[in-house]
């Protein structure tokens, strides 16, 4: 078990609370979540999601010239994604502008249409896409230390859930090839959805984001207990660490740090605030350039 | 297995298609969803959960003289449930002006404390409660039947979830001991929550009715997969038996008829709609009456 972890104080604080919680937690409240992006796989250069919607929107300004003059229509047909990264990187930073006009592109950008509709789409862009600088599929870009860590935690009666501020939706189809969590235990953003005639469809109207505060709260309504080990890594999921750090059985808090310019990404980013919450609160910080003996299967 | 259930065409309706679920569709996907209320518990003379609210009411009315004029309030602490009754027979059939009242009293009945306070409301409720006609605690009014059928599921690889117009967290506490359905698999009607500081505390702001048209929506939305099969009682339960149906893998629809006025209550109120349709879809309708040997354990 943990085979691609260094020896060392992070893999150590791992197994260690695993066999505190294995002594002193019943195993139906051995609950532990993860985020998604920059946690389980890979979101520079950009999120995963946004490669996926950015295909979307270039096909919607290829029927609609009109929207080649908007963003992010404009940077998806033109190619100049820019706008794109500091949309998000300001997001992190507490600037809201271009993300709330992201976000609207987002919420139209596959609505109408049927659950499994959705799905198919979702798949289809799986099959195709790869990343652009690792030379390798989406779905082969998951860390293999936390898939790892995921198998050592399941093999010791913990419950794994992801709990993301990407899309629930465009999540799903994959997680269960790619980490072993079924689509039952898949928290994300999402859309509104409305049935009719014995099927559910997407809308346009926000559901929730969740980020941030709204990761507690969307992960204990779904759930309906409070986690002991909580892994992020960004500003993002600072009030996940901190709900699963309140709560009075021994607990653990994982906040990774991308330091592997040669394996991975190098930055900080949008994780100022986590890293410092981190050194303040005990959370543990796994280098990725130190702790990991590889970083992709 | 089944062993209060009578032979006849419920029973072997229920078995054959189990047998054909287990031939035919794999396991991860035979998923069964559950009303609560009239399904898998006694909802008559009055929602369980109306005595809870009640006995709040009544404490507020307590509390606040002027609450003694308002309905809810008036009938909670006068004892006269009249309006009560009228305001949900109502809704199912189409009228929701006072059910809309109702509402917003139950929305600020239990606003601002935590998630856990909640729970231990809940639980001093259920500890002391017992059912107003039945003689014996609301905690032992689930249908034997119903538990033994959840089992009998189980053992053949389904995974059951309740998705009911209830409060999600007034079912969460006893969802577990009384139908061995966990916390994570309750989806229910929601108030919307808040993050602070380490902790997630109920509002009075309205989140989810689950009911009706919400009940696919909110179970798609939580488990991500269609169901197989689907058991309810009422007109509030038509939308998730038809989304259950129109999938493309063998399912079966319940609607359970309560005609047995000696061992728990005959009625059809608030289900006219339902059985109409449960006769022309080809849903299986058990009768208390004559496919119960037993209606309580």
């Amino acid at each position: 078990m943990l085979e691609s972890w260094n020896d060392g104080p992070a893999k150590s604080a791992i197994t260690d609370f695993v066999a505190r919680a294995v002594a002193e937690v019943p195993a139906e409240d051995r609950v532990a979540v993860f985020d998604n992006d920059g946690t389980l796989w890979c979101e520079k250069p950009m999120y995963i999601q946004l490669d996926f919607l950015l295909r979307r929107f270039k096909e919607q300004a290829e029927a609609d010239p009109a929207l080649r003059e908007k963003q992010p229509y404009r940077a998806a047909y033109s190619g100049d994604l820019t706008w794109l990264g500091d949309a998000v990187t300001k997001h992190y930073q507490g600037d809201d502008g271009d993300f709330t006009v992201l976000l609207a592109a987002i919420l139209s950008a596959h609505h109408a249409i049927s659950v499994d509709e959705h799905a198919e789409r979702v798949a289809a862009f799986y099959a195709d896409a790869r990343h652009p600088t690792l030379g390798r599929p989406y779905t082969a870009c998951g860390y293999a230390p936390m898939v790892e860590l995921l198998r050592y935690l399941e093999a010791n009666g913990f419950t794994n859930y992801i709990v993301s501020g990407g899309g629930r939706d465009f999540m799903r189809p994959i997680t269960g090839p790619m980490y072993g969590i079924p689509p039952e235990r898949v928290v994300g953003s999402s859309v509104g959805l409305i049935y009719r005639d014995g099927d559910v469809f997407t809308t346009a109207e926000p559901e929730f984001l969740d980020d941030g505060p709204m990761k507690p709260v969307r992960l204990w309504s779904r759930i309906g207990r409070r986690p002991i080990f909580a892994a992020g890594n960004s500003n993002g999921d600072i009030e996940m660490l901190q709900f699963a750090q309140a709560g009075t059985r021994p607990s653990l808090q994982l906040m990774l740090l991308h330091d592997d310019a040669e394996r991975e990404f190098d930055y900080v980013a949008g994780a100022e605030r986590a890293l410092d919450l981190a050194a303040a609160h005990g959370w543990v910080v796994p280098s990725i350039r130190t702790d990991w003996k590889t970083v992709f299967a």
